[in-house]
């Protein structure tokens, strides 16, 4: 999916939801545990349930390595049944040398037909340039996390340009990748940062984690975060597709989807 | 494996060689492509040919993932398949916000019952912390890495300390992990940089990639890198696992293994 069909989708649902499929065994419902895929069957009735009210889905890879090779078959499974309308996302936070890097590229982009994947910067330029060869598939950088360890080494200070880690991480990578290939990770916890980062990427999308569970609050990173091709998509997982427990677990999911699309619908005519 | 089992093996086998399992199923010989499981197969001709001459295994994990589940399933059979003297090393450069990591840390300690796990630092603390909480496993964190790339982020030095990024990585991570759970990614193509990173770090691990293809010197890393557990593991993945590209290509892996190690050994002799 390139830029401008992205763009389309959101003025069409009026959102610019991320679901994040971080499925877990143990906190889906008693009754799915006897399916033959479990994983696969909770994320199909979530997929139901709210893709109309989000544009995109972010299965966190961890929770599907994690089960081993019927982990992966399940991703797959999930992954076909997404709608073509909405962006996928691994979010995998590879990077490695380039051949490596290319080969993850391969897994995600060919193998798995992933839209997006998120990489870590860390190796640098030539770890990050084999996924931005592909035709309208998606780097998401990280620059600055949302959790606490993001203080460790991503607000250190350039001796020499004085800019902070992750902003070199923006400034750099914008020589690399165009606003059609290349987005960045933004936490949410810290909305006050938002403006100041938007400065520095002005035209690229940021794939914002941290609203929900993680306790972001939506209003401010909106207000502080959106350009004019609204430029955000916001991740919730666990406050959606965890929202009940039980038998009505996708009902509720769907009900939780589009809470936030409706405050997305107000803050996108306030701001757009 | 904890450190002084892996000292242990590093003086009975005279070799801190890591052979490194970057099996591509482009590269490995033709006759072996017809096998039910080429990608194993070819694994276990070279173990069987390198494990007197070696102390550990890395499979560069996104050559497996790059097959999907059946990728998977030849990783397995091939760290099954690997002694249980020699260390093993997920080559998955993973790190990712705290229950994210905990995933990790369970597919491949615990699922895939690896000895180690690759792990990109720039997420902090919280992304690496769950990886130190299983007995004997490590971590094997980026520090200074081979690749060109290596220089856009983690040479900047700090305002505030005057160090670079990959020494602040290497300074502030051993509050987070003993010399007993934690070890570092050290690029050999800089061996001029290994003493200063030692003095960094005198009792930890490193391992060091790039000796063959990526074209550092096994001797000037030995010299300078060494401390008086070894404390390196070198590795070599292309110069031994494609040493031929015929049916002796398990033979001449075994004697490219040997000479490494031949060399090792001497270097062992003088530097311990």
């Amino acid at each position: 999916m390139n830029r401008s069909e992205l763009f389309e989708q959101i003025k069409k649902k009026n959102s610019y939801l991320c679901v994040g499929l971080d499925t877990d065994l143990e906190k889906i419902p008693e009754h799915l545990r006897s399916e033959g895929d479990p994983i696969f069957e909770f994320n199909k009735q979530i997929i139901d349930a709210t893709s109309d009210y989000c544009v995109a889905y972010k299965p966190n890879i961890a929770f599907y390595e994690a089960l081993g090779p019927r982990g992966w078959e399940s991703l797959q499974k999930t992954l076909d049944y997404i709608p073509n309308n909405c962006f996928t996302i691994a979010d995998a936070k590879r990077g490695d040398i380039g051949n490596t890097s290319a080969l993850y590229a391969k897994a995600f982009f060919n193998q798995m037909n992933f839209d997006s994947i998120t990489v870590a910067p860390y190796m640098g330029e030539d770890s990050i340039k084999p996924f931005l060869k592909f035709k309208d598939k998606w780097v998401i950088l990280l620059a600055h996390t949302s959790n606490p360890g993001s203080a460790d080494f991503q607000l250190t200070e350039s001796k020499i340009t004085g800019r902070k880690l992750y902003e070199e991480v923006i400034i750099k990578s914008q020589q690399w990748g165009t606003p059609d290939q290349l987005m960045y990770v933004v936490g949410a916890t810290r909305a006050d940062k938002i403006a100041e980062i938007r400065s520095l990427a002005p035209e690229y999308f940021f794939l914002v984690p941290g609203i929900g569970a993680q306790g972001g609050d939506l209003e401010e990173v909106s207000k502080h975060g959106m350009n004019k091709q609204c430029g955000l998509l916001v991740n919730s997982a666990r406050a959606i597709i965890y929202a009940s427990s039980g038998k009505d677990f996708a009902a509720m999911a769907g009900k939780e989807a589009m809470k936030v699309r409706n405050e997305m619908d107000q803050l996108l005519q306030n701001n757009l």
